[in-house]
């Protein structure tokens, strides 16, 4: 009874001469008495007609469909029957791809999932293009609201909802029900993304000081919003920090539940951005920074998403130099993703084919003999310095060749420097040490494939025990499908919100000197990476 | 700060990079401060952009403009300037005529008055006609609510919100302003023009047990119900009791401060029924009955509103049996309206023209010389008995004859007794008298223009000193007013509705019985009128 929309069984007496209660006002008595709880409690507008009939031809007496919201409870339907199934829809609205969850609200049983392109895309991959084009066209403010407001935002907002009715329709067929029948909606996403989902302007988001238009959007409902819903589906949209510190990264706060946890945790949630917060019950401290590009196969050439044909594994064995790969789904490789990267990185810095620098090492100026011919086998010099083939060294543009160019590598050692000096910059402002942390918790598809182990390697992740380090998935749409079902997590995510504390790097100084030392591999200081080999000769 | 929307002003820090709070986010905290009130407040979904351009373009200091309701705060608007006017619309929605006020909620101004007939007389003249029409077509129960329901019901709603878009439009026009400039509206109406105005199932009003689908609405919005006012604009419906006993009577109630007084008093208002309250501070208890028609002018063949060339006043010199009418207006007699009747009738008893029953004296018969010409000149007999030509025994049809015949006084006298039963039944239900009354107000344009010393001789009205009885006009506008004002007001409607006892007078003997002694002028018991002249040999 805690869900967002919960079922409430009544049986009220009929009316007479002497009980000429409406029948609203009958209905709304015995919800009332049943619920024993001081929230004002009234019927939907649009849905009284509907209820009241309800409720007559099943004889005073049957179950009331609630909007469970915060401040109120709100009447949207009423069966005879009890209900088997209420489906709410959870949403992580990604910038690249929206990810859903169709639950039963009477049980938390999944009744299915699924996932979609934004078709925003076709706007603008990233954000700041999607910002531009929503306020490209800004019109002269009006006194009066009216549904029409910026036509490049009205034209983003009618894209996401037709892409959100869109993976509702491939769900609800996959659980044998209507769109209509979806009672509930929770929504997850970066703070952009809530401001077009909304059709609110964009527009400071990305100009300093950075400040977004709402963080907290009041429940609306799927008819205020054209979502294909029952109309008076509550749509609960995650209260977001700041314009780089969304409601996907609260969500993922939530589901990670290191914000009722008594012991220090960090979670680390690596998208276009990596964002990562440092706490526990008591606070909470959050930053982000562009340490992500890298580590979502966004920087290398042949970079790629996590999907078939992407290398997701890499190991040298720095014994006989034999390479050992693995693809997403076994197929042929096609490009190489975020883990794989770590991982052939670190490997490649183990069996010291590339410095501590992160550069390739010349392999004319190689003693090993095995080493050598693994680098000449690998290893390709062109104008712009060497590249190394991970699937063998033939002719370049080969369809199957994937290779990493000293650039991807640069870009990669940025990355992770940033993200080491991201995680540093947060230890240092509270006073603790990573080796206070009870757990790190890490998200998305970057914690669900990478491998730990060769990220404290590169010297991305700190140097602790692996059992430190646990994966959590879509930590955003878990949060998401946590806040339908469980009105304490509703509350909690304010709580959240209210104690977190943002840290800008963008004007850190000790961020930047941070950086600069990690831009090594492990690091400009191996002490802080003891488990990590650390070859003689290559200091700095 | 008690109107249903009122002007805050507030003054907020400008963003800053280490103040990254969200521009609604930002306002909300600064208004919060400022109300220091433990309501829910937030910016309506609509207005977000609207409200925060502005905001942002006055430099994060003005007056917002929010929604004072009942279980929450909502912020509509936002200003760099003081505003001179809110404007809101009181309005008393008549089964047959529409009156309204626009009033300035900053200081009660009365900015324009106006009124309209209800467009709705078309599709039937009457509450039950109106009912049929709106459910002939009932459609069969849908599951999900839709802004089509039944075709006859959507119909009379969008004639009566067309009719208040006129007569607003009408308003602003004399005000200066534009209809989209109206932030609130309150209407008081009966219980079927409530569900008509909000497009709700009237179907079982008019069928026993005459239950209503609702006797509260939650606050709505003008875009809701597709009125042409800010569409933020809150549309404050008053509570109805019950089908017979609406909102209208609610309001009427309270502009007549009775429910505020420690001494009990009666209301009564005549519309098409005549509806009677009693109590003070601490009980209401209240009916209603069908003894309105001749009382406003609904039942004599020459019966009309009060209006232009209504006669309204009538006197009849008893002793030289010389008549005195005058009309409204001035003009040329065209009918009468029910306080003439009143008059009219009260006089032809004084001058023994009628009996105590109510019937014509033959003129044969009259012994009076002076009396026997007056009845000569105005006393025409024919098939169905005699007549009285008001204006002169001419051939009947002649264009300015106003003629009273023995089945108008035969229905006059009906009604009169039904007014009186309703009162004794109810004075007798709580164990008073009438003379333990502080007051009767009557209400209505009955009550603007009954003469109460006329009534009382009829034995309509209790006899009591005249300072005892009070007219107030229309009732339910004042009280429409009112709420616009005053949130006191609005709190005490709700008190209001709770503490009425409604009292069923279809199943009520003692109204039976008090009904058969009032249908005699004064009444079967002269003792009851004192100061009402009875005429020996005119007993039963």
């Amino acid at each position: 009874m805690n869900s967002i929309v919960c079922s409430v069984q009544i049986t009220a007496a009929a009316p007479g001469l002497h009980d000429n209660t409406a029948d609203i006002d009958r209905l709304q008595q015995a919800l009332k008495t049943k619920l024993g709880d001081n929230r004002p409690l009234t019927v939907a507008y649009e849905c009284m007609t509907i209820v009241a009939r309800e409720f007559r031809e099943a004889g005073f007496s049957g179950y009331a469909l609630l909007n469970n919201l915060d401040t109120a409870w709100v009447v949207v339907g009423f069966t005879a029957k009890k209900p088997s199934v209420i489906a709410g829809m959870a949403l992580d609205l990604g910038t690249t791809h929206l990810e859903a969850t169709l639950l039963n609200l009477l049980d938390g049983e999944v009744l299915a999932e699924g996932n979609l392109e934004n078709a925003q895309i076709a706007y603008g991959a990233d954000i700041l293009s999607r910002i531009h084009h929503a306020t490209a066209k800004r019109r002269q403010q009006k006194k009066i609201p009216s549904d029409f407001q910026d036509p490049g935002l009205d034209e983003l907002q009618q894209v996401i909802v037709a892409t959100i009715n869109e993976l509702a329709g491939k769900l609800v067929v996959h659980a044998g029900l209507k769109t209509e029948d979806i009672s509930a909606l929770s929504v997850s996403g970066n703070t952009t993304m809530a401001h077009l989902f909304l059709g609110l302007d964009p527009f400071h988001i990305c100009r300093e000081p950075y400040i977004p238009l709402f963080n907290r959007s009041p429940v609306l409902n799927a008819k205020q919003l054209h979502l294909r819903f029952h109309p008076m589906a509550p749509v609960w949209l995650m209260p977001s920090v700041g314009s780089y510190f969304g409601g996907d990264l609260i969500s993922g706060i939530l589901a990670s539940g290191m914000a009722q946890s008594s012991k220090t945790r960090m979670l680390i949630d690596v998208g276009t951005n990596a964002e990562v917060v440092l706490g526990n019950s008591d606070w909470l401290i959050a930053c982000a920074g562009a340490a992500g590009p890298a580590l979502e196969g966004g920087v290398a050439r042949m970079g790629m998403r996590a999907g078939p044909g992407a290398i997701e594994y890499v190991a040298i064995n720095p014994e006989n130099y034999s390479m050992d790969i693995r693809t997403i789904g076994g197929v042929e490789p096609v490009g190489i993703c975020g883990s794989g990267l770590i991982d052939l990185v670190a490997a490649l810095y183990l069996a010291r084919i590339i410095d501590i620098r992160g550069k390739f090492r010349d392999p004319a100026t190689e003693k090993n003999p095995e080493r050598a011919a693994f680098m000449k086998e690998h290893l390709h010099e062109h104008d712009d310095g060497f590249c190394f083939g991970v699937t063998g060294l033939s002719a370049k543009g080969t369809r199957n060749e994937v290779v990493l160019e000293q650039i991807d590598l640069d870009a990669m050692i940025r990355s992770k420097a940033a993200m080491y000096a991201i995680l540093t910059t947060l230890i240092n402002q509270v006073g603790l040490d990573f080796s206070d942390l009870e757990e790190i918790t890490v998200a998305g598809a970057f914690g669900r494939h990478i491998n730990p182990q060769h990220a404290m390697t590169l010297g991305m992740l700190p140097d602790l025990p692996l059992s430190v380090y646990r994966a959590i998935g879509n930590s955003s749409l878990r949060g998401a499908e946590k806040v339908l079902l469980d009105g304490t997590a509703r509350d909690d995510c304010e709580k959240i919100v209210s104690s977190i504390t943002y840290l800008e790097l963008n004007v850190n100084q000790e961020f930047m000197i941070s950086f600069s030392g990690a831009r090594f591999i492990p690091h400009t200081d191996p002490s802080l990476f003891p488990s990590v080999p650390f070859f003689k000769g290559d200091e700095i």
